[in-house]
């Protein structure tokens, strides 16, 4: 089948073995997948992976022990747990210790024809949410964790750092429960599109005071972690929503003098996600900047780190036009 | 009156001008005085702080316009709102901008014959809370600032990672709502003066797990956080609890993978902290190291950085023998 393979250095492969499925598991045909910030950070060396990259992905069913998924559209949580341990029993198996990750950690990813999944991680695609779309759902799933994690009171001030993919999916979520959000950015024209959805825009963080109950950063910056600081009352909160390689002069001694809480947040519920985007409440089109055929794989991943890029899919067996 | 002062490096004084007392406020005449580790910050340049130093104590009250209040033991809070903004409004004047804190920030603190708070931040020491014990009414609350953040459950395996002053006060509060503790330090004779009240202790953190569900950081020094987060489990709760010059090495992408929470934590309610004294339900006795005269600050700051002390007293105006 075709791929995107990771091997030291991204590149296109026409021979890649198609994955067999294991008892529960299900052979799943990639319509489209998405560009992730991550996979970017998986090109400079992030996790030391190696094999077909991506995690984001829209696809019907080819093969599966379980009846009636057949020929099924479908996405799927990115987690894979031992099912034995601790955390896999508290069905909190994205944190399992021995856990593989699609496309991240020790498992064949979605930038290509066939991926398999077991069928407990797979999530159907309501009538409604397009291929295309279907490819948000997982950062969407992402964004709602923070209101898993936060208490919410809608009167707080809410500041999302970064108007990036993850910035202005985060946005979006945020806004249906926190009406006073702003996102700060650095691209006018990337703004403009949450600008458009009612949610407030600024250019930097300069001139802003110490006024907000909640920060997230979504810079995947070295000096996110660092605005998001300057930016929080005390007694606030700051949600971290991305990795980096490398951050930068943070005082940590901020966290403990303004007693702020600082929440680390990953994976999250597919539930929700799917609802807001089959109810339209968020609307990820406007972020698609440009969509590249499998093949050009590649090509794509440089694409989607360019300056005033949003989002980045890969047309792998969607549909044409 | 008699004072310990830093200017850039600390001093004895005799003739240092008694406080006067502005409206609100107390003359207190200081008993004992506490050695903190935010005192030996100060005395590395932290705060950029000059002035009389120190900040917990016991004393009499001297003089103040609030009938009955004469001649009455007491300590106090140490942060001193504006009494104006929002923060001090909402109750929460510890973190007022414009707030002054006793030997710390903006205000001469208890290191000398006098210091003067507002009457609002003097709480009364009951009988039988020694003039010595007092002085740990300070340290105690701040410990118990923990158990107001976070929310506590009995079957929580927490740890304490340093067995300074802070760390044996706050393990010996945390203890009182978690009787799964663990102390983790560097020195056997410390420690043991917590294993004689029934808490688990480490020497150094070699071969633990990442199997707590919270580690409080009390050790000061620069790895404490990075050997947090090395023990806590994922979706746990890291408490900075100390300030420190330069935090060496941190992975914070752990805080984001493993979705931790970390949480600063600064002074805390004197209530708890009274009552748990007075009822004897801790005992800070056994962590007095040793009591100098006032005329010997300097020396005692020397004394409380070395190896194997943890708290040492300066007698001010208190009992002789």
């Amino acid at each position: 089948m075709r791929a995107i393979v990771f091997d030291g250095s991204p590149g296109f492969r026409a021979d890649y073995p198609v994955p067999s499925i294991k008892p529960g598991e299900a052979l799943v045909r990639v319509s489209y997948a998405g560009l992730c910030s991550t996979d970017l950070e998986i090109t400079r060396g992030y996790m030391g992976f190696k094999g077909v990259m991506g995690h984001e992905f829209s696809g019907v069913v080819q093969e599966c022990a379980q009846a009636g998924l057949q020929g099924k559209r479908v996405t799927g949580e990115i987690n894979i747990g031992c099912g034995e341990c601790g955390y896999c029993h508290a069905g909190t198996g994205n944190h399992c210790p021995e856990r593989s990750v699609l496309g991240i950690l020790k498992k064949d990813g979605a930038f290509a024809d066939y991926l398999t999944l077991p069928v407990k991680n797979l999530h159907l695609i309501p009538e409604g949410v397009s291929d295309e779309e279907a490819v948000f759902i997982e950062p969407v799933a992402a964004a709602f964790e923070i209101l898993e994690q936060v208490e919410v009171s809608w009167e707080d001030k809410v500041c999302v750092l970064g108007d990036g993919r993850l910035g202005l999916i985060v946005s979006q979520v945020l806004f249906l429960a926190y009406p006073d959000l702003t996102v700060v950015g650095r691209h006018e024209e990337k703004l403009s599109i949450v600008k458009k959805m009612g949610i407030k825009t600024a250019l930097g963080v300069k001139d802003m005071g110490r006024e907000f109950d909640m920060v997230v950063d979504c810079t995947g910056s070295g000096e996110g972690f660092a605005d998001a600081l300057g930016l929080v009352r005390p007694e606030g909160c700051v949600v971290l929503k991305t990795t980096v390689s490398k951050r930068g002069g943070v005082d940590l001694n901020r966290i403990v003098i303004d007693e702020i809480t600082v929440i680390g947040s990953r994976c999250g519920p597919f539930g929700p996600a799917i609802k807001a985007l089959a109810e339209k409440s968020i609307d990820v089109s406007p972020l698609i900047s440009k969509i590249f055929p499998l093949e050009e794989g590649v090509e794509a991943l440089d694409y989607a780190s360019g300056n005033g890029v949003v989002k980045v899919l890969l047309n792998v067996n969607g549909s044409v036009g």
